[in-house]
């Protein structure tokens, strides 16, 4: 376990539990056929970007959530609201990060981010 | 000049400057085929989305940085960057949520973004 | 209720039957989370714009439809291809418009629409 | 000159003069790297596509504007409204259009459209 | 049977066992609204594209799987990876495709083809 | 230097001249305001997924070539054309797999990364 590793798995504790941290790395879905792919995650994602200085995790969290609402994706928009509210994100301000976003990606794709995001607050509460 | 217009009009103003404010009304570009467009995003984009409450202006700036970004609107990114500037993000703040983009949107559309965040940053110097 | 929700709840009935219009309100599925989006889509894209003079319910249903199924949306095809049929589009003229894609967007979003169509043509017969 | 060709040499008629029609062929930009390219457009899209009943020139022209705005695709843009206009959609018709999509995709590629617009209705004028 | 459509036909076996190839064309689903897709894709995309000359059939899968994953198309995905084996490309060559689109498209839509490639290359196997 | 950056800057060397790799470490357009980004992308993109066995250079620059075209990034288009030339593929190859992506992605962007594909070919003639 190098250095970039080690950072990067302090920092995505900021955004899931120590449990789920662990495993995400003890259960690699696709270890059989891309076994590299969660060590680039953690080393690059988290170790080499999550984890420089100059923005809190809140504002990094916000801003993950934006873009992949923006890109429709919508397994990831699951993924990272949870993280958002882990990262001390409150409901209210995920909320209003989306109805932000109507005036730049229309009704539609805001309309599908806040089913998700209701869901994902009925399962934390 | 109703309720909805001036709400919006004043929060504009976080954004930029009371003479571009002013500017963006008087000087309407598209005010020959499209005349109800500027006042729809002064009344709908500003009145109604900006201005709500529990979700800070920087914040709001952040957002529409990286949807814009994310679908790689060239203009908007320069737009945007100067309106969050004059909301209070700083240029490490920016340059920071660009570069959190990288994992999930890729290198090149991070890459001219920052070509324009650093464009803006000469121009506001 | 203001005079622009009461000219949207008007329009939305060119689209939807009017027993569907008065659910979309009272059974608002993101009440809890986001009680004004409802209320904005009223306002705002049923009040402000579709409701415009210039152009057609049967042209304004074939335009949207067109933009989601560009967009790769696959709930709103379906929502906008009912909407279309109950604006006057015959079936011939949604899928035609389908196929005019083509060119513009490739077979599979076209394919994927058309799978929709096929679904809610049946549902609607 | 087969069938398709001429087939799609007459379609393209609907949409742009004969000498642009001509000019079109004659003068292919491409023919050094890719010969067959202004073929495939004149067969397939033309011959194949835009000629099939159930839908007239200014719809089909009305859903091939409304995807490349979707795209955010700008010299598509250009052409298609330019298009459009010879095809008989009046410039309130094609501006109505573009402001429908605004709760689809939002003000920015709306606006960059109506300002292409803008510009054709000059140059056309 | 014109000669596109023999052309298309020998041409989509060196993707699809003949049996695939024959089901494609007698079982066609969308039959009873679009008559004419099937016939398009098979004349014009297998016919008159993946036929030419200049780059092999490996290649080509290859490039058909890098598009639709950049674009998020979950079901086209699954259908052209199992094309490109039938082509011969080899499960590493296919996974090694995938990585190397991280750096260009991000980690979400990278993460959602292997998924996909893992499930193809079980039910192949 | 470290061993990642190390072997970033041989694998880099497939795709461009020594020269042009030199200069892209020392004259860093982006050095002022993200002075870590060339690093992640020498030690990221081609120290760590560029340089992985299983795919040679040829297929590799074919499927960053398809993908930035399908996301329709004209300067990466150019970048990566050139790149393609200088790992290997030929000319008719690169022009094969542009015409391959019109059933997938359709005419216009197809055609706007050909009229690219002329200019890199005059330029590299």
């Amino acid at each position: 376990m190098n250095e970039r590793f080690t950072k990067g798995f302090e920092t995505i504790k900021h955004y899931v539990t120590t449990e789920e941290a662990v495993k995400m790395i003890e259960a690699d879905a696709l270890a059989d056929i891309a076994p590299d792919l969660r060590k680039m995650i953690i080393e690059f994602a988290y170790g080499d970007i999550y984890s420089r200085p100059g923005l809190d995790a809140k504002k990094r969290a916000l801003v993950v959530i934006t873009s992949v609402v923006t890109q429709g994706a919508a397994p990831q928009t699951k993924t990272h609201i949870k993280r958002g509210l882990h990262a001390g994100l409150t409901q209210t301000e995920i909320v209003e990060a989306l109805l932000q976003l109507v005036p730049y990606i229309g009704f539609p794709l805001v309309q599908n981010a806040l089913t998700i995001a209701q869901q994902v607050f009925k399962e934390e509460a």
